[in-house]
């Protein structure tokens, strides 16, 4: 009998918004694995570390922090080897997944090269970007609206399009993207219906308009721009 | 000192996908309120049943099912009115919402009359497009990828530009539209890459092929279209 590899969504940050289904593997858990960027403490395992175990094996996956894919792939790969040798032994192991596992999360990569070989189960968690929504107080949806998630990554053109064919959006993945970003909002007129959010439920939040936004954003940001303005829906 | 509303998601349905903070905040009410179709049992109470203290006072808002929106509308305006009573005596309102509260929610509807007023706080929840998701065993999005979410009840022409502008698509609330979606994703050639979810993480979960779902889609049914199909991203 082989194991089974749990990807388990933690939330947006906030240690209570784990679910009760994660809170529970995880205080289960002979081996934990989670992504760790190169150097850096693991951000999924600082929101869920009051909840691990102290006997259990913990894999540390380090994802070197370069624009090639080739060494993350190869990080991705050793990290799967190992992981691979728990659940051949017969051991489960919970992988730490921030937010949702299957929503732009690095589990993704070790889904692809476990899943056709050994039993994964995957606990959905809380995204960012409905943590977003209501750390600004604002919906992000109702009735036929349709909601599109952009990575801040693409080009001026993609985001345009995106942008303009939808009733509320949330860009992800800022950092570097902020200036670009904000001339294609600008360029549609939209500045001022963009709300800018900075690491939402954590101590350190941010809320604003992004007219007030900093210059600098970090990864864990993103804007929402809601179109719709109807106060009784 | 007036209360606190407190919208609380529950995520997609399985009791143990309701965040901690959730089940704190209904496990300590003194008021939960939540809405139920007229005649019917509430789903989202159904969800935390176990979790409601037995002293707990309850307020049922039952939303008629008609398709005109006056009636529901005047139904919000008596469950706001009744919530507004509890919070203007200093007791705090625990109002449960499925999935997350500000997505696709009836609680936006208590939340745009009662914000103005009283001190709202919101607990995001799972939605049921990443519980979708992990049902299927298949990633949302992944990378630079645009994931757009649309209501079944949108035109031909919308789902089509929609779906053609975007890598994954959900599309929610389906009930009596899913003859005009599978007409959509036949004309685009997408019908194999589209994936039919049905009461995800309940019991009477369905997962299959679009091309073999049932004739008869519930309302809490879903179609996941993914376009990326690399597997190893």
């Amino acid at each position: 009998m082989t194991g089974t590899m749990y990807g388990v969504g933690l939330g947006p940050g906030a240690p209570d918004l784990v679910t009760l289904r994660s809170a529970r593997l995880i205080g289960a858990a002979q081996v934990i694995a989670y992504p760790t960027l190169a150097g850096a403490p693991s951000f999924a395992r600082s929101i869920v570390a009051d909840l691990i175990p102290p006997g259990a094996t913990e894999i540390a996956i380090e994802i070197p922090m370069v624009r090639e894919r080739g060494p993350a792939q190869a990080a991705y790969d050793a990290g799967a080897a190992r992981i691979a040798e728990e659940l051949a032994q017969g051991r489960d192991v919970v992988t730490l997944c921030e937010g949702d596992p299957f929503l732009y999360g690095s589990f993704m990569y070790l889904h692809a090269r476990l899943a056709p070989r050994f039993r994964v189960e995957i606990v959905p968690g809380v995204t960012s970007m409905t943590a977003a929504s209501a750390a600004a107080r604002r919906p992000l949806a109702a009735r036929d609206e349709v909601f599109t998630v952009l990575p801040a990554p693409l080009s001026d053109d993609a985001l345009t399009a995106g942008i303009a064919g939808a009733d509320s959006v949330a860009i992800m993945k800022l950092g570097r993207h902020l200036p670009k970003v904000r001339r294609v909002l600008d360029a549609l007129g939209l500045t001022d219906r963009s709300i800018y959010v900075e690491r939402a439920t954590l101590g350190s939040e941010t809320v604003c308009p992004l007219a007030e936004a900093p210059e600098k954003a970090p990864y864990f940001s993103m804007i929402l721009v809601l179109k719709g303005n109807d106060p009784w829906l």
